[in-house]
């Protein structure tokens, strides 16, 4: 009998399965389902408005995604749900709802439903930046060490100040509930019935470490608000944070959910973007995996256990047993690209597109092969959704430089892609600086895949070849890997996430390796670049005065 | 018998005739002819290829203007051409040819119809970049006065720095030339038999100062090039400088080649830019004048002469007698928005306004009247095609800050409108640092009379009433009132340009005041851009290195 793993893959619009051979590693099925109310920014279902910045999702789109996704990929394939051998969860994080005792949220109680905070508050909600220049503050005068291994700042998209922003915005939202979860670890309690939460969004999101005693202490979550004194105890349940691959098996209920059955194993959960690594057969020191999509996100492990300034994540056993994870990320990619041939260009372009039957991403991408590097004197910054690495600043904003009235759109393009792959350097080089070895980069994600010119420019750009994951769902597969690990070779799994690497992780047969002639004409404009990062960056505070100015006069 | 007076305004693509009633200031009719050949910048009329940033024109244009546009005003109106009493000419400068000895241009010899140098160097040719640093360096080098007065620095847009030029780029052409003149000056002799050079292209473009005793010393010539020492006697024909309103009249030659009466007065020639004041009616100091068009170019007069760092030209009795003349300038204007809605604008747009049947204009109107001051986050440089002033500095770029995903494109166009306007505050500041008065605005040019929002704009941050100039011909119909003073009273004109604008000069009704409300939040952006000015204007080369890489790899 074929023995099949199940990967769950919860993304910022969509969930989806895939039913992998746990023997090969082939992907056997794959469902989709998108969220009804996909993100929710302006007001919710019932018309209430949402605060500026809001990003706010519902927990019944969840539920609709694990009751069809699992049930379709094992009808496509007419295998039986007992052939499936293990399921993995991979979620966005830190993504955070509010539960009663049943694990109910709480937006689903009609007195709540106008509640902005009983419902999901997404990573990419920024209305907790007051609590995460608390926790800063309060880092600070304690001499607290567990914000150091998190980038020296937290962000507006921490869990912990996520979930401190419920407490002083909606008390009552946060008296009323039982637990305030991780959705990751949410949908996992749901279907496996365990009450333990899994170590990864705990290390990565909630400041928990395992090297400083696991969360940060009782008085320095009084010094946040003296309410807030026993917030693990009330709303985490206790330190329950669990390294152990299996957190139970499905449950009835899990099974009434999902369409599995009753006793499936079921791994702990991962965040979404830690998911690029197994797949991308990341586990050594020296190589680094990166997805690239809506935003970017970069992923190294080291045999060191040490803190880098910038780098908001740093995490022993995190993805490997032995191997501390390193985290940077540059908050927007795909979605700036999106922007720019949505607003910016122009109609003469479209029409060309229209005349010779080609759409418009076609006829940029040829454009774009005519442009070299250097030659429209150009530069950018990506911060088009702020800096997440090293600056780790949301209120950073865009910028396009070096423009004359002879610059043409495709200049423009290529040099926002540009500066996505300058800001990767940035990154890379930060990891460097600070004792990480990165000789070779490992990419996954849509634009991994469909964008060859891209992945030249990265390899030009950092001067390290560049090899793409085989998955075109590459956090997805690693879910399904977790699950092979979480059902055991005794049951056709893996005993370890090494092992299941080795069998189930694959690349794509091309490389790109650096051109040295771009690379040297790369050089002189990251030389530029890196002056131009740190002077809106660093050096002065023009970007968050614009900022100020403009939230002055709403 | 009425008497006429006509304004002959050589722009940078066409000719313009203006008939002005002389007791009225009244326009009577109005001629433009195009010219043919346009501005060359690639190759001239037999293929030959033109170094990079050239700019050239053919002289046959201008000679076709002048046949064409005063015959055809005198054939709209009916009247004869004795009834014109004096014609004045503006004309672009720098803007230079050289030409024999019977004042035809060498590029009309077989021989030369391949050198770039034998045509007209127009104005913005930028060619010669190296001798306008070169000038620098030997002004430095010698202690010579001459540059302070014209702003400190030599722009490759200097007339010196362009003659310079031909000689060292082709000094087949240089030694062939009997003279080497301004256009307008060329026009003037042509037409007037004169062989005196307006004082106006000399003070401004050529580094003749009244105050210095005239040209630089024949010691500092030879240091710029040892075959330059005798530039002046050579083809300039001595310091032939004249004040006189009136050049001469017009001879027989000078009758064929426009149409008018032999024995009409002619005036001396007028910088273009220059010719903003007395249309606008500014001869006081404490008013500053300002075309807006495809550049901006501001001018104001004091009684004090003195040198500002940055500001161009300071030349006394340039325009009024008694009062020196200081002249600041942005490089881009018109065409910076003419770029941005012919590269920026969507396809969803164009359609939207093809769908209401409104043009493409209309609709970005309508929506940057839903734009707030601020309320973008946005922040431009307007240096698209350099920077004239206060930085003096034309390799400088543009520059687009504040971006986000939910940037709009009408915000970004309100932002470079934002960005042509602190530039002018930015000059205007430094006219006032400098110890000049200026308490009103008076704009002319297409952008005053067609853009109401802008002029608004322009009241808003300078925090100074705006009014408008009635003609929408404002060099022409300046030169029509040297063209008066040429005259005389004696034959219907006036003895002063001062007169002359008393009568001639007039506003439309409606003045811009500043909205205090909009001029505090401006304060705040300007404070930013102030920064962002110095930063790349002053502190960091980025802009300059990134066209070095630019040109590297040409």
């Amino acid at each position: 009998m074929k023995r099949y793993v199940v990967g769950l893959d919860y993304g910022s619009l969509s969930g989806r399965a895939l039913l992998v051979d746990a023997e090969t590693g082939e992907t056997i099925a794959e469902s989709v389902s998108e969220y009804r109310h996909a993100v929710m920014s302006e007001c919710l279902p019932d018309g209430t408005r949402l605060p500026t910045d809001s990003a706010v999702q519902h927990p019944q789109d969840y539920l609709d995604v694990l009751s069809v996704v699992i049930r379709d990929v094992i009808e496509q394939t007419n295998i039986t749900p007992e052939q499936i051998i293990g399921i993995g969860i991979d979620f966005t994080a830190a993504t955070v709802l509010p539960v009663d005792q049943n694990l109910t949220p709480l937006c689903f109680q009609p007195r709540f439903q106008s509640h902005p905070k009983a419902y999901v508050t997404m990573w990419k909600d920024h209305t907790a930046a007051p609590q995460a220049e608390l926790i800063d503050r309060i880092s600070e005068r304690t001499g607290s060490k567990h914000l150091s291994y998190l980038g020296g700042k937290c962000s507006a998209e921490n869990g912990l100040a996520k979930i401190l922003c419920i407490l002083q915005t909606d008390e009552e939202v946060y008296n009323a509930a039982y637990r305030i979860l991780e959705a990751g670890d949410w949908i996992t309690m749901l279907i496996s019935g365990t009450d333990r939460k899994g170590y990864n969004y705990a290390a990565c999101k909630e400041f928990w470490n395992p090297v400083l005693g696991g969360y940060p202490s009782k008085e320095f979550m009084k010094a946040l608000d003296p309410r807030f004194e026993s917030v693990v105890e009330d709303k985490f349940g206790g330190d329950t944070v669990s390294y152990e691959p299996c957190c139970g098996t499905i449950t009835e209920r899990g099974a009434k959910l999902t369409g599995l059955a009753v006793g499936t194993p079921v791994s702990i959960p991962y965040v979404d973007g830690y998911c690029s690594m197994p797949a991308c057969g990341v586990i050594k020191p020296g190589k680094m995996s990166m997805i690239i999509g809506t935003s970017l996100c970069h992923m190294v492990s080291s045999e060191e256990y040490t803190n880098i300034p910038g780098i908001f994540a740093a995490v022993p056993d995190l993805v490997y047993k032995g191997y501390t994870t390193y985290e940077g990320g540059q908050a927007s990619c795909g979605d700036l690209y999106a922007w720019f041939l949505e607003n910016c260009i122009p109609a003469a372009y479209t029409e060309e597109a229209n005349d010779r039957g080609i759409n418009l991403h076609k006829l940029m991408r040829e454009k774009l092969m005519n442009t070299k590097p250097g030659a429209s004197g150009l530069l950018c910054l990506d911060w088009f959704n702020g800096n997440r690495s090293v600056l780790g600043d949301p209120d950073l904003s865009g910028m396009i430089l070096g423009l004359t009235i002879h610059t043409k759109p495709e200049e423009i393009y290529r040099a926002l892609l540009e500066s996505s792959v300058f800001g990767t350097r940035r990154i890379l080089e930060q990891l460097v600086s600070g004792g990480i070895e990165i000789n070779e980069i490992i990419a996954c994600g849509g634009i991994a895949h469909k964008d060859e010119f891209m992945m030249q420019m990265f390899a030009d750009v950092t001067n390290r070849p560049i090899r793409v994951c085989a998955s075109t769902q590459a956090p997805a597969l690693s879910s399904a890997m977790y699950a092979a690990v979480a059902a055991g070779k005794a049951r056709g799994g893996y005993d370890s996430i090494e092992e299941a690497v080795d069998v189930m992780a694959k690349l794509l047969d091309k490389t790109y390796y650096p051109n040295p002639e771009n690379h040297a004409i790369y050089n002189k404009l990251y030389e530029q670049y890196q002056i131009v990062h740190d002077t809106f960056g660093i050096h002065n505070k023009v970007m968050k005065r614009l900022r100020e100015i403009r939230a002055e006069g709403v």
